[in-house]
């Protein structure tokens, strides 16, 4: 049987180092500034902001929410971010993922200044990420949160043969990249790989956001692979589950993260970590 | 036997369609303007400073080799890149790598200008390239070239396998965004992989960027598969050969890159093409 990684637990845990440096923050007059734009109302995205809401409250930081009607220009919604960017406030800036069809989303990733970049998903951030230069640098808060339970767990990824399945710019090529430097020899499979039960079967770290309820199965894993789920699908009935079959494939690998209670807390978790080091790298910055 | 892939007579065909762009750009009054900064007296560097050079006077396009000495500081780069930032008669800058050791190719390579970053390694570049934002996107031209090799000789990458043996900015890390791109399904293998061989002998598609002469052998390669060699080596007699023995995986491959006459001739001619798009996109800018 796996050892479970305990996102929840993990999550506490490094909350508690970020709850005292937002006391050291404070101790400088400094309050973190989260603004996390929302447009329309995808009943999904509004569980997501209102996760994150609560969370940035619980832990002190100076929370925005920016509820903007589905029928707002992209151009207003640009001005609307440089706002934020001039903002000295507001140390990090979100904005809710899927956006309408009418706006594009890279235009708007890439109209946040980098320095205030919540989420990692502007170009520059993307690619001081994969050219290994990511001092001060935001990261993707899922694949960044992964990276912690690797750490917390003391899983060893040197030389490792990690499968990512998914390549999204959220998840799966973060998460790519994050293990390329660390020495991982990484495979991106995807939508159109052939054979993809083949390639996970020889993963020693098999990362799956695939968005599909319990995808990957026991025959699709290797014994004692060290699994991470990064779905948050519905089964049949409803219930809440990930892209992993748990209860097959739990008793091949050596590690798994269960859902709920696996990545889902720590990206939240890191997103309130990464506002806090951007707010204290603006500090640096101007202290 | 495999069917070479010629680099060389692609080169030139390329070269014919860039000429007429040059033509084009020169009835507006533009000539592109490409700086190319060499530090110090690498004879490596040198040489493929020279290189570059000659093709760029053939192909009439406005070639400077700004030559510092090694002395120079980071800071004193900078402002000479910063100079040729400003300067609009200039459209491509490329600071040829590497660097002496007092200077942090990342400050240098993060100083050009994103629109004329002639060899596409700023990270805003890097991170547009990963999300596969590439219209207007200067891209790294020895992955870009091999594209095109793939693209003339009609290898269908969709769903395949492919491995790149390498991680550098330069080469790997590019190439592995270019093939994801281009829905292959991509491996990153380099010094910590394990198992190196059995890994490359699962690809049907396979580049090689690794710096050693004849590191690749017949037993290292699957029947029928895609050989790209970006190796530029010496054999022990001073030859220049690649990365893959050529004598014997020319036998299992069903495509194989020579060296010399392949990938590097399309390196040089990429590099031309990109200095002549960022002129043109300059121009659409501007006019």
């Amino acid at each position: 049987m796996a050892t479970i990684m305990d996102g929840k637990a993990l999550a506490a845990e490094i909350d508690k180092t970020t709850t005292v440096r937002i006391q050291r923050l404070a101790d400088q007059g400094i309050v973190p500034g989260l603004v996390v734009i929302l447009v329309g109302d995808d009943p999904a995205s509004k569980i997501y902001v209102r996760n994150k809401e609560r969370r940035a409250k619980k832990m002190k930081i100076n929370s925005i929410v920016r509820n903007l009607p589905d029928t707002i220009s992209e151009a207003d919604l640009i001005k609307i971010i440089q706002t934020y960017n001039e903002n000295p406030t507001i140390h990090a800036i979100l904005v809710q993922l899927p956006l309408p069809a009418h706006i594009n989303e890279f235009n708007v990733t890439n109209a946040i200044a980098p320095e205030k970049d919540a989420d990692g998903f502007h170009p520059t951030n993307i690619g001081k990420l994969v050219i290994n230069h990511t001092e001060k640098t935001p990261i993707a808060c899922t694949p960044q949160g992964i990276m912690s339970i690797f750490n917390a767990y003391h899983i060893d990824l040197d030389g490792k043969k990690a499968v990512v399945v998914g390549r999204s710019t959220i998840v799966g090529k973060p998460m790519a990249a994050l293990l390329v430097n660390a020495n991982a020899t990484v495979t991106v499979a995807h939508s159109h790989t052939h054979n993809l039960s083949q390639l996970t079967r020889e993963a020693d770290i098999l990362v799956v956001a695939v968005g599909i309820a319990k995808y990957i199965k026991e025959a699709d894993v290797k014994s004692d692979a060290v699994v991470i789920d990064v779905g948050m699908d519905r089964d049949v009935n409803g219930k809440l589950v990930g892209d992993v079959d748990f209860a097959e494939v739990e008793r091949k690998a050596s590690y798994i993260t269960p859902v709920p209670k696996g990545v889902g807390p720590m990206t939240i978790t890191t997103l309130i970590s990464q506002t806090v080091a951007l707010a204290e790298w603006s500090s640096e910055k101007n202290g």
